[in-house]
């Protein structure tokens, strides 16, 4: 179960404190330039340690390609890669070593395995997302192929909303901000909450421009269905909504139907899908994450005999995970959308004589 | 794509106006007691035309079982249930037989496959979920068998919130309300749309007690995920929440940390769920569905040859999906939770000698 | 575990001697002409009851399509199909209810599952097949629309093997004879048998014509490797071929292999398949059944509480299940190869730009 | 489609002559001791460049684990392994860059994805099927918890049939002979072979012992149909027949049928698999490779322009790929067991009550 995809599928591996993270990639059709700079650019935005709104944890995070490329081209077969582990610093964990960390999956991968490896939070580390940025690069290459662009940023930190979506500035914004005005407010709370050795939440917005109709297969691979599924196997997050979500259960009918005209939808209430499926408008969505759980004030807790103790972390964490979170949520997109743009090949049989009897 | 779930699977099939629906459930343990009745009563919790706050649609939905039983007890071969269409009038739909009807799948569907069966929306009608229902009832016998129960209700209904939830009271509302005091308000609200040819959403929550930890495969198939998933793919959802949702990315680290003592967590914000896997705890997550779609106000829209029209639309619908869509949340969550029992059962060897070496 | 296939998939439901059997055919491409005769007349090739040489349970095999069509083509949703039992004849088994038939799957579906319904082998019946034999006309109707020809016969009786494949005859042989000379003493070898109260065994030749190359998805989805589940699936299929089969085994490499010209291949030992690849020629294949377990000799074994008993049994049974099984094999040939077309249309990003760009 | 297996699944990546290749095992149950000497033990069995009759290719096969492991126990989370390729020799294959080598994957692969790596036939080789060996080596030490044993050998060479299998002799012969009498003879047939630069075929048989009755999953997982699929996924594998195979379509049902008696059945015609499911006595199967396709002498074939070339292999093959090949064949049986042995934990709710309720 660390697969997620059906035809454009990948599969990751690695703890946070192994040797190595990786991931296989398979079904990437033939014939793609396999950009290998692009997939480190896309590496580097989601890399630790570049800010202090992030962890200190140092890691070159530099991507290997394995296999499946050949002339720099992708050959159809796996292209499996490789990141190998560099700034583990496993002696932090040796204090919590035998309890349970709250807000963490300490207990539950206890509960699960009868064992766990704890340096670091092991497999349930944010660490294994780095594996998905790499597929997701994968990903965009092909989606690039037809012109789909996926665009990410963060509106929300600590309660404090963004009132407008930049993406182009979230990009050279340290903490991806959309709202340039509220980005220094969005600063403060995230230091202010350091310094008490506290955390704070957020939300990334993902927008996909140029997106076919027709992705999405109902009705159990609804397009929403899957995206949802990618968003909430993220580390931390806790709600997902596809356009105006919960506020399309506030308002009549009438105000949440997108009307149309011949040039397309008259508003996009719905986030761009209708019925599981990709109508052509912008795909947004919403993605909140919980306060990291990573804190340095004392909690209470029990050992793994179910002994009553204290816990006290050590360690380097971010402040805030929705931040880098934001990259991971983008790469889910693309991944999400690869697989519905093969899948989708299929539906009618005109496609089939297209590409059979030519 | 019309098929849900890993080793414990179920398929629907079946357009809201042809001969039947139905669904075949798959990896359903042998030597579970069948109950019929129950399976009905199930049912008929969901079923059409049972009062003002419905579709006047009125359904039998009485299920047959053809197979995967006897003498009572499930055999660990497929159970295919069908139900027989009864109370169709296609002829409402001839006036939207060429055009999209705005909110609804119509475009999306006509986009994707060339071509649809227009008749009360066909696939994409909310009729499908009859079939999840009865194969959700199926899950609830097995989960009955290690203990587990589920419960739903209503919390919000245009945006009057419940304050509190109140399971029992739901069982006998008619539109399921969580809370008592604000059930006559909610009642006004759907009524008063339903006046001016108006529609409005809401929010159902759903509760699991009983669960045992351990539940959920990291890192794709998390229970979280899965859930969002089941959840996202029932028609009108547009958000989903898990624990204390959207309102987690709001609050600090330690305000939303579950600590714990040795009888268990101190809190639940996390909704029973750490790291994608069940905790032990109560699971409660929220759904919100967007208002309905069919309203009988004239609307903005284009036919198939994308010429601009007016809808005007008849028929019989539910002035709020969400209430009848609640019954399916709670089928969802236990045809979840079902596959997810059995995935679990070889996370550890000591479970593979237990089953194998007695 | 009652589905076949990836992406064109489909699911069987229903016992020998339940209300109905039946199945979903789910991944149907949109905008295909449903030949409901068509569909009847592959149902009646497989039909028992047509001549001595079957047995003489006399079902008329009426497919009822419940959904996925309108206005006579496929709409891309799931394809419902249902038959249902007429001549069931439940007392037959009576005697045999706690002891297990030699030869059968009585032994160990009880193992497995605890309980088994025991009426005509319940869901182990090879009554299961028709519904395979349904789903494949779906895929003939399909494969028709790229020119896929799949032709199938009986070359071996009781070990008497033609020495011509003549797919033309075999359409009006009583057995399905592929050898017209052979014809005679195959059918008295069945009758010799049958009149001895035992039974014979035999072979089902299925050759494919006008494949395109590239079909099968390696490495483990290989064409073969998914051709050889599909017919050990079918039941009592002992052993698979492909091309020469065990012959390549026991000549050298230079015999083996196929030279090529402009024109193609100059031999085809290997039966249309390299690498696990369709490579345009012909797919030739070999399925071996065994001689039916169902034989009305007094024969050893024990009762489910271990106490050996001897087992006489009642019925109707086909004295060689090769035959009606090689409409089987042909059918599920029809399914692999359906599934196989759509998997391939993702293998190169020249296909996807060619059904996206336009 | 480069995975394998439903809930114990492992996926592999790798070309022949790329930087590396391995696996990522998925649904290995927590708590199995991962002994890194086994492993590396039966990858040393399978090792080329061992004696005259393998290639002279010379690797290492060193297995690294990156993941999964923990304290040396398995953590319930994706075990990585990796081999990188040592001894290359790419320069080989430059004369066949352009060309179709008869009876390879050359033409199917670049018909499937328009271009291909040439290098040691990229990932269509043989090497790809050590990284089996290394998940089969994991599967294997989960299968000894349960007492599972699995034997393999040769049977037959250039169709010398042994006529006693002695799994113990097997082990020690350079050619995995089961009849030593006739060992010389088959090793005198390849080297004879290899000297007029021509290649040999052969069988394999792999054995099972102490397998659970219960095992496979019908209708189109049957343990049958899944073991036909794992071995006709192996290069060169042209036929599979379980347990007396095709001579069961020869002989009639009352010699063909296993009669049962308290202590167990008293023959075992059926391969010890009746239904599709295990029937607790031993599981036999016969696995055929065709003669290797790599030969020296002068072929007819077609280049990438459809050019009638001539083709003349350089390189380092195995004159008879069955006998490396029989390594692969019980790998992928551990591996179909495996599987098979946790999707079997859910067959009853017994089981089920068994895990939860203590």
């Amino acid at each position: 179960m660390n697969s997620f995809g059906q035809n454009f599928r990948f599969t990751t591996f690695g703890e946070s404190h192994g040797k190595a993270i990786g991931c296989v990639v398979d079904g990437v059709p033939a014939g793609i330039k396999i950009d290998e700079e692009f997939i480190q650019s896309e590496m580097n935005r989601r890399k630790p340690g570049q800010n202090k709104y992030a962890t200190a944890r140092k890691e070159g995070d530099v991507i290997e390609i394995l296999s499946g490329v050949f002339e720099g081209l992708s050959t159809g077969t796996p292209l499996a890669m490789i990141i190998f582990n560099e700034n583990q610093k496993s002696k932090d964990y040796t204090n919590v070593k035998d309890l349970f960390r709250p807000g963490h999956a300490d207990f539950t991968y206890f509960a699960k395995y009868g064992l766990r490896d704890y340096r670091g939070g092991g497999r349930s580390s944010a660490r294994e997302t780095a594996s998905r940025v790499a597929a997701g690069a994968i990903a965009k290459l092909m989606l690039k192929e037809v012109g789909i662009v996926i665009n990410s940023g963060i509106s929300s930190i600590d309660g404090i909303e963004a009132s407008t979506y930049d993406f182009k500035h979230a990009l050279s914004s340290d903490i991806f901000a959309l709202d340039k005005d509220l980005e220094e407010n969005q600063k403060e709370a995230i230091i202010n909450a350091k310094k008490k050795h506290n955390s704070v939440g957020g939300t990334a917005i993902v927008n996909v421009q140029n997106c076919p109709s027709g992705l999405g297969e109902p009705i159990y691979f609804k397009l929403d269905a899957q995206i949802a599924s990618a968003m909430m196997s993220i580390n931390a997050v806790k709600a997902v909504e596809i356009g105006d979500g919960i506020d399309s259960s506030k308002v009549k009918g009438f105000e949440n139907n997108d009307q149309i005209r011949k040039d397309g939808f008259k508003t996009n209430h719905s986030g761009g899908i209708l019925g599981g499926i990709s109508n052509g408008d912008d795909i947004n969505i919403k993605v909140h994450f919980k306060s990291t759980p990573s804190i340095f004030i004392k909690q209470d807790t029990v050992d793994i005999n179910n002994e009553e103790v204290t816990c006290e972390l050590k360690g380097r964490h971010d402040p805030c995970v929705a931040i880098r979170g934001s990259v991971v949520a983008e790469s889910m997109m693309a991944l999400v959308l690869a697989d519905m743009l093969l899948l989708n090949m299929s539906s009618k049989i005109q496609n089939i004589k297209k590409v059979y009897n030519s």
